[in-house]
C-alpha cells in the first residue's frame, strides 16, 4: 500500500501514519520527494485498514497495491478454472479453459409447451444449457413477474427430458432453498450483483453461479462480488458481461468488450457474454455475440423465441431460432480462432 | 404512445401495428409522412404492451408518451407529500413540503457508547432523525459487516432516550419482519435500489422508506422503484440522491444535483441529499451539502463521528462534530433562500 | 417531429404549436389523449425549427422522428460506400463493402529510420496504408508534440518507395492547405471530432477522411460531424470507433462494440477500429481488434513499434512487428466469417 | 511516481526499470513485498517519462504522485487567482477570491437591436459582464452558425454604451487575432477544451480566457487544458463548468457540482457555472446557478431572452428577464453564505 502524505503534512503526521503501519504488523518505507512524503507499507496489505489510514491527517490518498480479491485472482490459481454445470439426469456441460458454451432459451418461461419449443430449437441449433426465467426482475412494478416454482418444475423436467442442465435466475435470499434441488446453475441479475447476502447465500449452496455484471460495476467491483460467493465454499462462478451505463443511447447497454481479456488477466474464472440484454433489439445481438467470442468469452447467453411478437417479456431481443442456428455456425469459426470449442449439436444429450 | 415505423414497412406491417392497438382497447391514429409512418396509439397508455409492440415486424421504435409509474408523479398527486417519520416515544418529524430534515450519526454502529456519544452531538447541531448502520453493505467479503440486531436495540433506546427517531438500513427481505418493531425510517441502499422484492417487502410494512438512487439508475428507473414501495399500499417514501457513477474519478461519486428539480417536477416525494457517500472524503462534504440544499432538497443525511481514524467504516468521509454544526449553521440560511425550514435545535425533542 | 404537450396545456397554447407549425410548411396532426395532446408535424421535418417549437408555451417535449443528418444516412445512400484511398504513385486501397483495410505505422514519427524499418515490418504483414503523426494532441502542453512538415515529407516518401498511401493526423484549420499536396487520407482525431471548422476545411479538399469518433459523442453525434464533411462535397469520409469515456477505469477507453453495427444501419460510410488508443496497453489491442472485426468493421488502424520503450509517444500500446503478424493472421480469418477481405501482403503494392 | 512490477517481474526487469529512472536524473527506492516489487522514483517527476518506464518489462502499473500540471496548481499560487476583465472604456470586472460575477446575455447575437434590449435587461438585474456568441458551435452544419466579425462589432460598441466588458466565444485559431481587439474576453467552448492549437493561440494573447470544461473531461484533463494557455504566458484564466456526458436523460448534462470545490483545492483559478448548457431547459437554470454557487463558485454565465420562442438558437434554455432578476436576488443571497459577493447593481457601470 503508498500512503502519499499532502504537502504541508507535519512530522508528526507523518510519525503517526508510520506508527499506525507497524501497529498493524508491516513496516513503513519512507520516501521524502522535494514536494511530498510517500509511504509505503510492505507486508500483508489484507491486514492494514485502508479506510483507517486515509482518516489521519495529513494524508492525501491511499493507493493499493495488491488486488483486493483473492480466491478470484489468477494470482492464486494461475490456471483457467473449468466449471462444470449439470450431471444426475443430464449430461455435465464444462464451461472455461478451452470449453465454450451456449446457454439458451426464452427469457420468461410462460407456460410448458412454449418451453418445451423453444427448448427444442436450441439444442437442435448447437446449445447445451437451457435459460428460462421463472422470477423476472421488471424495471415497474406492473409488468409480468414471472411464474415461480410451477414454472421452474417445467424447466428441470424439460431439461431432464432433453439432456440439458437448467440456468435460472434467483433474485431473494427466500428462494434459494427452494430453488437448489431444481437448478443447475443459479444466475445472479445485473441488479443484484451487489446484493451481498444473495451472494452468499448462493455461495453456501453446491450450484455452479452465473454472475452477471452490474450496470455501473467496474470489473474490479465484479470480482469482489465473485469473492463473496466463492468465499463461502462455492468455486462454481462463472462471470458474465452483459453491457454497463453510458451515455450512449443507440442501444440498451454498452458490452463493454474490453472487461473479457481484463477479467481474464486478473482472474481464472470462465467468462461469457448475454448479447440480447446488452443490445435490447434482436438485430443487434448477432454482432454482439461475435465480438464476445472474438475478445476471448467461453460463451454466450441468448434469448430465442419463435414468436417474439407473443413473448411476454423481452420480445424485441429474443432471436428467430434460424436466426440462431446461423449464429452457431459463426460462433463456432470464431471460437476457432480464439482457440475454443463448442460441443457438436447432440454431444452433450449423448454424453 | 407513438410507433415509429421504419421507411420501408409494408402496408400489412403498418395494418397489422393498427390491428393490435384496437385489440388492446386503444385507437390507432396513422400520419403518413414523406419518408415514414407514424402511429398514435391513444387511449391508456398502461394497456398497451410496449415490448410486444416494439416487436412486430416493420416498428423502427416505440415512443411512450406517459410517464411509466404513477402513484410517485405529480400529476396523481399535486401537492408535494410531507412524510412523517417517528412518533410513540419521540416526536415526529416531517420531511417534504417547506419542512427540511438532517438525519445525521455514525455510519455504522459500532458499540453503545459510540453511539450515544455521536447521536448527542448530531442531536445539539441539529439534526432530528439518528442514523446509524447495523447491516453494512460493503463492497468486499472481509470487510466490516455490522452488529446486526444488538446494535438496532442500542439505536432504539438511544433515538428513545434523546428524542429521536432512527433511520436504519435494511439490506435483505428476511430482515423486514425482525427490524420493523425497532425502526422509525427504512433505509434502502444504492445498490438494493433495484432489488425488487425488498422493494416490496418494506412496501408492506407502516415504516417510511429512505430509498437511496442506484448508482447507474436514471431519475426515471428510481421513481419505478419508489413505484414498486408505493403500489404496496406504503405512502412514506423519501427519495435521497447519493450520486451517480461517471468517468470523473476525482470524488468517489458524482452527486446528480439536477435530479432534486427534475424529481420535484415529475414527482410530489420530498428529496434529501446524502453528501457524504457521493463526497467519499470529509473536505468535500460540506460543499455537495450545501449545493444539494440549494438545489432545493428537503434536507441532509450525513454521517458524523468524533474520531474518524477509528471509525471501523467509512471514516474518511465522517464529519467531525464541529464540522457539523458549521455546517448546520449554512443550511439553514440556504434553505431560506428556497424556501424551506429546518426545526430548531431542540424543537424536536420538545414536540 | 411528435411534440408532446404539457398535461395542463392550455387551448391557445395548442393553437399556437400548431400554427408555427403551418407557418413553417407542415401540417399539424393533433392527437387528445385522456391526459395529454400529442401533435405530430408532417412534412418535411427539416424545414421545422425543433428549438423554436420547444420554446412555445405549454410545450413538455418534441421527439424528432427523422435522423438530423441526410448525406451520411443509409436512407439517402443504401449500398454501402467503399472509399478508395492513395493513387498516384501509390495503389490505391478500398475501404468499405467487402473491402476490409489494415492501416498500420508508429503512433509519431521520430525521424526517418524508425518510420521506415516500422513502415517496411507493417507492410510485410498485411498493412496497406501507413500512419504515422506528425502533429500530436497532447493533453500536457510539456509533451512531445510532433515534428510537423519535416516528418510529413517522410511519410509521403516512404509511402511512395513501399506502395503504401498515407493516413495523417490535421490538428489545425492552418495546416490543411499546407499538408494536402502531401497526405492520401486526413485523420481528424477524437478530441477534434466536434471541432466543426476543421471538418468543413477537410470537407472542402479532395482527400478522404478518417473521422474518429469523439470521447463523448453519440453514434448520432458523430454521423453529424460526418455530414459536415460530405456537406461540403468530400465524399470519401470513414468513420472510426476508438472508445468512449466511462465510469470502467481498467481500460483507457470502453471501445463501444455496438457503435460498428449501430453506425451500418444508420450509415452507407465505411466504419473501422482503432484498438490502440482504447486499450493503452499492448496486450489488449489484439482482443479488441478481434472483436471489432468480428461485429462487422472494415478493418482497423493500430499503432506498432520495433521497440516500443524508446517510443517518444503511447509506447505502451504499441503491437511489437511478431504480435502485429499474428494479430494480422487472426484477422483475416474474423473478416472471412463477416465476410470481407484483406488484401493479400504485398496485393497493393504490386497493383 | 511509484512504479508497481508484476508479480512474476524478473530481476533483470527490476534492475533495467532503476536504472532508466537513474539515467532521468531521479533516485529509485526498491520495496520488496510478497508479492511484488514496487518503486519508487523520487526527484522531479516531471523529468521522468512515465510513458517510457510503462512501456518496460514486467512493469504493471506506474501511479504519478505529483500533479501533472505546473501553473494552474494551488502548490505554486497558494492565494486565489483573481481575474481581471475589460478596462478602457469599461469598467475592470474582478472574478476570483471574494469577487463573484454574473455573465449574461443572449445566446446568439441576431441583430443590434435584440442584443442591446438583452443586454439593458441583464445589466439592470445584475449582470456585469455581457455575453454573446457571434460564431457557433452547432452539433448539425444546417444549424445556424453566428452572424461573425459584424456581430462582434455591435458586441464591442453595447458593451462599451452600458459599461460592460464582453465574452465571446473563439472557435478557430484563424479567427483569434481578428477578435482580440474586440473582446475583454475569449471563450473557449466544452467542445473546443482539448483543441490545443487554439488553446495556445489564445494563450498567447493579453485578454483573459473562459476555459469551459468538455463534456468527457475530468477535473485533471481541464486543469492541463488550463496550462496549455497558462503556459503561453496568458494568466487570465477562468474555469467554467458546464455539464459532463453521463447516462442520464432527463436533462442535458449533468452538472458536476464536485468538480467546484475539487478544482478549488487543486488550483488557483477562479471557477463559474453555466446553469443554462448543462440545464437545457429554463425551468432548471435556475436550481443548477444557486447549487454552483452554494458549492462555492465565482458566479454564473447565463443566457437570457426577452422571447425565448424568437431565439435563433438554444431558446429553450434562455432565462426570461424576470426570472433573471428574481435568480440574481437569490445568488446574492446564497453569495453571502460561502463569503463571496457581486457587484451592487449599477455598481460597475460607475467605476
Amino acid at each position: 500500500m503508498i500512503i502519499v502524505m499532502t504537502s504541508n503534512a507535519s512530522d508528526e503526521a507523518i510519525a503517526r501514519v508510520s506508527a499506525e503501519i507497524e501497529r498493524m504488523g508491516s513496516r513503513p518505507h519512507l520516501s521524502r520527494g522535494k514536494f511530498r512524503t510517500v509511504i509505503g507499507a510492505m507486508g500483508e496489505e489484507g491486514k492494514i485498514d485502508e479506510s483507517h489510514i486515509a482518516s489521519l491527517d495529513g494524508v492525501e490518498k491511499v493507493m493499493p497495491i495488491m488486488k483486493p480479491y483473492k480466491l478470484a485472482s489468477r494470482e492464486f490459481h494461475e490456471e483457467d478454472s473449468v466449471v462444470m454445470v449439470g450431471g444426475g439426469k443430464t449430461p455435465q456441460v464444462p464451461i472455461g479453459g478451452s470449453h465454450a458454451a451456449c446457454i439458451a432459451g426464452p427469457c420468461a418461461v410462460e407456460n410448458e409447451q412454449m418451453l418445451r419449443r423453444i427448448a427444442g430449437h436450441v439444442r437442435d441449433g448447437g446449445a447445451t444449457i437451457l435459460r428460462g426465467g421463472v422470477y423476472k426482475p421488471r424495471t415497474s412494478p406492473y409488468s409480468f413477474q414471472g411464474l415461480g416454482l410451477q414454472a421452474l418444475k417445467w424447466m428441470r423436467e424439460t431439461g431432464d427430458d432433453l439432456g440439458m442442465p437448467i440456468c435460472v435466475e434467483v433474485m431473494d435470499t427466500r428462494q434459494v432453498a427452494d430453488m437448489e434441488p431444481f437448478v443447475d446453475m443459479f444466475q445472479i441479475g445485473a441488479r443484484n450483483m451487489q446484493n451481498f447476502d444473495l451472494l452468499r447465500e448462493v455461495g453456501k449452496t453446491t450450484k455452479p453461479v452465473l454472475l452477471k455484471r452490474g450496470l455501473a460495476a467496474t470489473v474490479k467491483d465484479w470480482l469482489l462480488s465473485a469473492e463473496y460467493v466463492l468465499s463461502q465454499g462455492n468455486k462454481g462462478v462463472v462471470l458474465c458481461e452483459r453491457g454497463i451505463k453510458t451515455f450512449e443511447d443507440s442501444i440498451r447497454y454498452t458490452m463493454d468488450i474490453s472487461s473479457i481479456p481484463v477479467a481474464r488477466q486478473w482472474s481464472h474464472l470462465p467468462i461469457i457474454v448475454d448479447p440480447s440484454h446488452a443490445a435490447g433489439k434482436r438485430d443487434l445481438v448477432g454482432s454482439l455475440a461475435l465480438a464476445g467470442m472474438a475478445a476471448g468469452a467461453h460463451g454466450i447467453i441468448v434469448e430465442v423465441h419463435y414468436n417474439p411478437a407473443e413473448a411476454q417479456c423481452d420480445g424485441p431481443q429474443a432471436l428467430l431460432p434460424e436466426m440462431f442456428n446461423e449464429l452457431m455456425g459463426q460462433l463456432r469459426q470464431i471460437a476457432a480462432v480464439t482457440k475454443k470449442e463448442f460441443a457438436e449439436i447432440g454431444e452433450a444429450v449423448s454424453a
